[in-house]
């Protein structure tokens, strides 16, 4: 499917008429989450670098204005104009990992009006779910408190594309791993996983189903213990790990019932033979506030297996992130409608050590040791790429500083970014124009 | 990215394992959602046609055995017994648009062991997600009580092929129409958009903006008009309308702010203005509960458009769904632990008029009058594709037959189903076998 046709119509009718009206100056959209969902403290940044990869290849072809066409019952020489148009405009942005807040832009184009607009509804599918996942999978691995969490959310998550966009997401903020096969081998990072329950009962019993899974698998295995009797799985699993001589990279999983309980009487049997090495894994419905429940209880799980809840941030799957023009051939712009008011112009967001962040105007002055967050990261329609890791350095660093108000799990308060002065001048200015419009 | 690797590695050690222990025989997994989220009465099967499709093209290659070696850290060679596996096994599903309830099978595989294995991950993604959203969607439907509803979600859903699925949905389900340019082609399904509110502020005024899109778009606009003073919006889009002599098919669009309040002012200025045949689309966070309120309120809105909330379907974005192996080489099996237990055997569901439905084993005798909701659409790997407009009349003749309370927007009542008494009793001695196997 071609992604330039995956976007909202009136891109397309809006496209149309700006060019034939000669509406092609320079056009600035500024990409924001107006407000954080409750239970958030922060945001992570991300879905930038697949963002920048659709703008790089972002082209109208002759199949694109054909299908336009189609869509709005017109014949394809009535969309001409739009035939050949690409993006060479430029994006600034909060580079992913970084962590955000309520008003920051996470990225704005520049560029000529048909093309800043045609690429809204794209940039918006990658930047809103994706920052929506990354922050659900930050609170997870805070929760585990320097525990490996891994990703075992693909099957739940809303199709493939967004469960490999999942594992990768995890993969940002820290995870240790994920059990999708082709996210781990395209993003370089461990994929995780051994048996399911179908296994154990494929066979005639849980002793057979171990021994058999360890004659094709001679390195470190999992066993699943809990299909029957969980107790009695772990004493079988512990007595064929024994006899067979693994123990180190060996590990039992616990994927239902009361994991604080079982996973210390599964500790105690293990530790009884003597498996003092080998780990216990859960799973089962986790996330960031179960996490936080088994870790602070002290149970002894050594691996989270976090997965459906998690890949579709279930308690925030989407965010009200809107992509509002700010200017339109160097006049600053807004909406005055209702609670839905936006600031004008271009922005930068600029963080102080200990001290709430400020949005201000994108060339003004840093307050004294302020830091900007967004970069120009496309100029003319080229990016350069970023590295996964680095994305995940941003985030080590940022979480490291963010104020335990904000990190913890259970009611956490978001930072509330502050307005510069001349943002808020520009702002009063603009409305008062605007609203002197309207009278006249 | 292949689908073949777009998997959970478990199935991957688990297929390898079987295939070296020459376990081959057929194997009955059956996908079923154990409950029913809060606030849903009923979910709308969804997902089976990409399922299918998916099914149909299944093959693993030799660059998946490579990523499947990459990921396991071992030799391609020791995945050989792999290298050409392909799906030629059978499929009993509920057909899509019909209605399910709690532990009813969606769809069961019987299919050689590691085959029927292999393509778990895969089909939950697909099931669970669209049945999820098509349930939410249905809800809409109902709400709106015979008003069109379409479709604008692409932007908030979890990446384009969501996005696109979330179209395919809403239209299984009775949409008129959908934002998404690429699901409307592809599907044949209206397309539905006209502009943002970009593209006022781009212009010097409401009102340039108007005139300026109605000389690109000669038929039916729709005119947004809540980016500064609504109801000064309404005003100025009337005069524009009337003065250019538009009105059949046009419409007006608000998407801020009170909506109720604000629609019946826009109908009064409408047609004191004469403009009686103007619409009035209204959109913004609308969901069912939303536009159940609007209609029981009895305000002119003739079109309601639906997107973030409906696309990610917000209250209950995922589905406790499981792929249960249920029988082995003929050998009926089940899970015993916790809460999580499942029952035996190939399953069928029959369904009653006026009664629960019956969930009985594959081949028993229906009840007197009722009907088996599972059929065969796939032997040997191949399947016949199914109509889009037909799970719409399926959708359309089981919503008519189901009762008030399911319906209901509010705390509906979704329907329990029972279980046959073959099917109980099986169950029983399955459970028994088990238990005594553990014992000794």
């Amino acid at each position: 499917m071609s992604e330039v046709t995956t976007t909202d119509l009136y891109e397309v009718t809006m496209a149309m008429s700006y060019l034939r009206e000669g509406m092609r100056a320079p056009a600035t959209f500024s990409l924001f989450v107006r407000d954080l969902p409750p239970g958030r403290g922060f945001l992570v940044a991300a879905g930038l670098e697949p963002s920048l990869d659709y703008l790089s290849r972002f082209r109208v072809g002759p199949h694109d204005v054909e299908e336009f066409a189609e869509a709005l019952h017109r014949p394809a020489l009535d969309l001409e104009l739009l035939l050949g148009l690409g993006f060479d405009g430029e994006v600034r942005a909060v580079p992913e990992g970084r962590l955000v807040f309520a008003g920051e832009p996470l990225l704005e184009v520049t560029a000529p009006l048909p093309q800043a607009q045609l690429v809204e509804t794209f940039l918006l599918t990658q930047l809103c779910h994706q920052t929506a996942v990354a922050s659900k999978a930050a609170r997870c691995v805070i929760a585990a408190a320097g525990r490996p969490v891994v990703d075992f959310s693909l099957r739940r998550a809303h199709g493939p594309q967004a469960g490999f966009q999942a594992a990768r997401l995890g993969a940002l903020v820290g995870f240790a791993g994920t059990s999708n096969v082709a996210a781990a081998t395209r993003l370089g990072i461990p994929a995780s996983g051994t048996m399911a329950h179908s296994y154990i009962e494929a066979f005639p019993g849980e002793e057979e189903a171990f021994r058999g899974f360890a004659r094709t698998h001679p390195g470190p295995v999992t066993f699943l213990v809990d299909t029957y009797d969980t107790d009695g799985g772990v004493a079988i699993a512990a007595r064929v790990l024994k006899e067979l001589g693994r123990g180190p990279g060996c590990a039992i999983r616990l994927d239902s019932g009361d994991l604080g309980a079982l996973a210390c009487r599964a500790r105690d049997i293990l530790d009884a033979g003597g498996l003092t090495d080998v780990g216990i894994i859960a799973s089962g419905g986790l996330d960031e506030y179960a996490v936080d429940e088994l870790v602070r209880a002290g149970v002894p799980i050594d691996v989270y297996a976090v997965g459906t809840r998690v890949g579709v941030a279930a308690d925030a799957p989407y965010l009200d992130a809107a992509y509002k023009l700010v200017e339109y051939e160097g006049r600053p712009v807004m909406k005055l409608s209702s609670a839905k008011v936006t600031a004008p112009a271009p922005k930068q967001v600029f963080r102080r050590s200990g001290r709430a962040d400020v949005i201000g105007v994108w060339n003004e002055d840093p307050p004294p040791g302020a830091e900007p967050l967004l970069c120009t990261v496309m100029r003319g329609g080229w990016g350069t790429p970023d590295r996964l890791s680095d994305a995940r350095a941003r985030f080590d660093a940022d979480l490291a500083a963010l104020p335990a108000s904000a990190r913890r799990i259970h009611s956490p308060e978001p930072i509330r970014p502050v307005t510069s002065r001349r943002l808020a001048a520009m702002t009063a200015v603009v409305r008062r124009r605007i609203e002197e419009e309207i009278r006249t």
